[in-house]
């Protein structure tokens, strides 16, 4: 159905795709090559929110260099949008330049407009091609999907670790358990989420700035809090810079709550029965929020929380060629009464970085997550 | 200094000697291969001990085959020994027979007869060189190079445990943490071991056979308790089938002791000055009795005592892809009151075996280890 060429090709758009990995949140990483007579007459990565997607980016880019894209193949690793967003949608923009046929790599994830940019296209007369490359396209926006098909974002959870599965001394010394490549490895981890995810517990412990820092980047990812009772210290580096989103459980000190207003940090009370910070419910307020990709970096109490809330998606978990011995671990939750023999999780990747190992662990039931043969 | 062939033919005797692998302790594991005008004439490994070693069996096999050994090359994974012990020297044997040329992977790593071999060889005009894939030749032999330098086994620490570094539930449920692939692989562990180690809290909770059944081997290892108080049931299946050798501490009472040796077991009394056994100086005693490389397979606590103690060379860790939380650990031992920025192990080996990981980890001090440079 596809040919070397087209792969050759659709690879061309994801690489693209790739260069709006710290920047299109809340929209898709896409990428857009435009092909003619065996020659590619324009490119395009979707640009910052309200600016160009990837389509109307690679047809300027094709008019800029002096070609006219009608009559050529046009390769997008997401479908083209039908719909009037912040930008017009692309599908017109394509039927409007005349293209003669677009190779999609997968569907729009979003169920209410899946297939809908591809039946414009088809209804103008376009050759219309979709499944190319589907699953990288799908590792892409694997957090655009989980939001439009699950109503939550992607939650990736980071822990550092000795190989003996600890992450610092009891004393709460934990900074510099893996090397320096596993440390930038992680800025660039935290630089493609839309978020990043800790716990009032780490906050008092190691008082993160949870920037990134490692990597160059345009965007940084917004900040978000954990903290039931509102316990921040008003010194917190977490509130320095731009503000944080802190969730709170409810009845919490008024004083407190209006000097973190004060503060410029954006309090979401939302809690359980418990008191506590509603941690699913949270994941919608956060999709509601346009994010795509939460990174999580927290201690083990609210790790083990998330954990038991089904909460997480993958584990990117560093470990370091040392051990710590009776040290706290990873995740503080209680242990199942029987072993189950059945893998909850899957090696996603294995990678060398540095010393370290670094182990990329997805959960076998994604909650309802879209599969990733999405096409 | 050495040819493209020259390599060709010494993966050939390694590859020999890898099939003496579960059979030839307390001699090493050695490979030969003999090459007449580009014709291998002969080939053989080391046998059993008290049998041909690899020269003698592959000059044996050429004059089978109607083939002089005269003028040949003999490639050999180790140093020919030079000495009389159960069998007559190896490097008479080359000599006698007329050879032109040794190549030999690496010297003999015990210090008072190392280079001996290769001295008799040269002394008979042969042509005589050294330190082709000795790395290989190394790690074929970790284990008697270990007791020959270091007066001790090379200790391979097993551990199977979750992602999270768990390894059973805190009832003591353990034994279906990974998967089939991981365990038929940790058999094949055991089985090249010249003896395998646990301890009296993982016979008492798991009651285990610690015999090879997952491969097939000619050879059982030698199975070794560290029992203390010796405490070890005398229903315990450690105590069924070939004696298990058993290390306690001083005191114990003499009625038990008794009643174990009626069931077998060869008892040593070694204590340290808690009166428990004196890890360190049982790995003397076991290099004595000719033990290469130890495999343990202990709970938690003989674990940390092994590694506090610095009686572990490497670990082999099985991870499967699941959590336990709050489970019993790896390795019960009071973590460092700082932490040490270095890495004080080196990730030597990652592999995926089924849905499970293995790492194989060695400490970076080694404890006097012989370097892996042995040439």
């Amino acid at each position: 159905m596809f040919s070397q060429t087209d792969f050759t090709y659709m690879e061309r758009a994801l690489a693209l795709a790739a260069r709006g990995m710290y920047t299109t949140t809340p929209n898709p990483r896409v990428g857009c090559v435009l092909v003619k007579n065996g020659e590619v007459i324009g490119t395009g990565f979707t640009q910052p929110a309200g600016h160009d997607h990837a389509e109307v980016r690679a047809l300027k880019d094709a008019r800029a260099r002096g070609k006219d894209p009608r009559g050529a193949t046009a390769y997008v690793t997401l479908e083209p949008c039908s719909h009037f967003g912040r930008t017009p949608p692309c599908a017109s923009a394509l039927i409007d330049a005349r293209v003669e046929k677009v190779i999609a790599a997968m569907e729009d994830p979003n169920p209410s407009v899946s297939g809908r940019g591809l039946a414009m296209l088809r209804d103008a007369g376009i050759d219309v091609r979709c499944g190319l490359l589907a699953n990288e396209a799908y590792e892409m926006n694997i957090g655009f999907v989980s939001r439009m098909t699950r109503h939550r974002p992607w939650v990736r959870m980071k822990v550092a670790a000795t190989l003996d599965g600890r992450t610092g001394l009891p004393t709460g010394e934990s900074q510099w358990i893996t090397g320096a490549d596993a440390r930038a490895d992680g800025h660039a981890w935290r630089a493609r989420a839309c978020a990043i995810l800790t716990g009032i517990g780490t906050v008092r412990e190691d008082d993160p700035q949870l920037t990134v820092r490692a990597v160059d980047t345009p965007r940084q990812p917004q900040r978000i809090l954990i903290d039931s009772r509102l316990d921040v210290p008003l010194t917190a580096k977490i509130l320095d810079g731009a503000p944080p989103w802190v969730f709170c459980g409810k009845d919490v000190e008024p004083s407190r709550a209006a000097a973190l207003r004060e503060r410029g940090a954006d309090l979401i009370e939302l809690a359980n029965e418990h008191g506590k910070v509603d941690l699913p419910a949270m994941l919608g307020v956060l999709a509601d929020r346009g994010i795509n990709e939460l990174h999580v970096e927290a201690g083990h109490k609210l790790n083990g929380s998330l954990l038991r809330e089904g909460c997480v998606d993958e584990l990117l978990v560093y470990l370091a060629p040392s051990l710590l011995g009776n040290a706290p671990g990873m995740f503080d939750f209680a242990p199942p009464t029987t072993l189950d023999p059945r893998p909850h999780l899957k090696f996603h990747r294995i990678d060398r970085l540095g010393d370290d190992l670094r182990i990329l662990a997805r959960f076998v039931e994604t909650h309802g997550a879209a599969s990733p043969d999405i096409n």
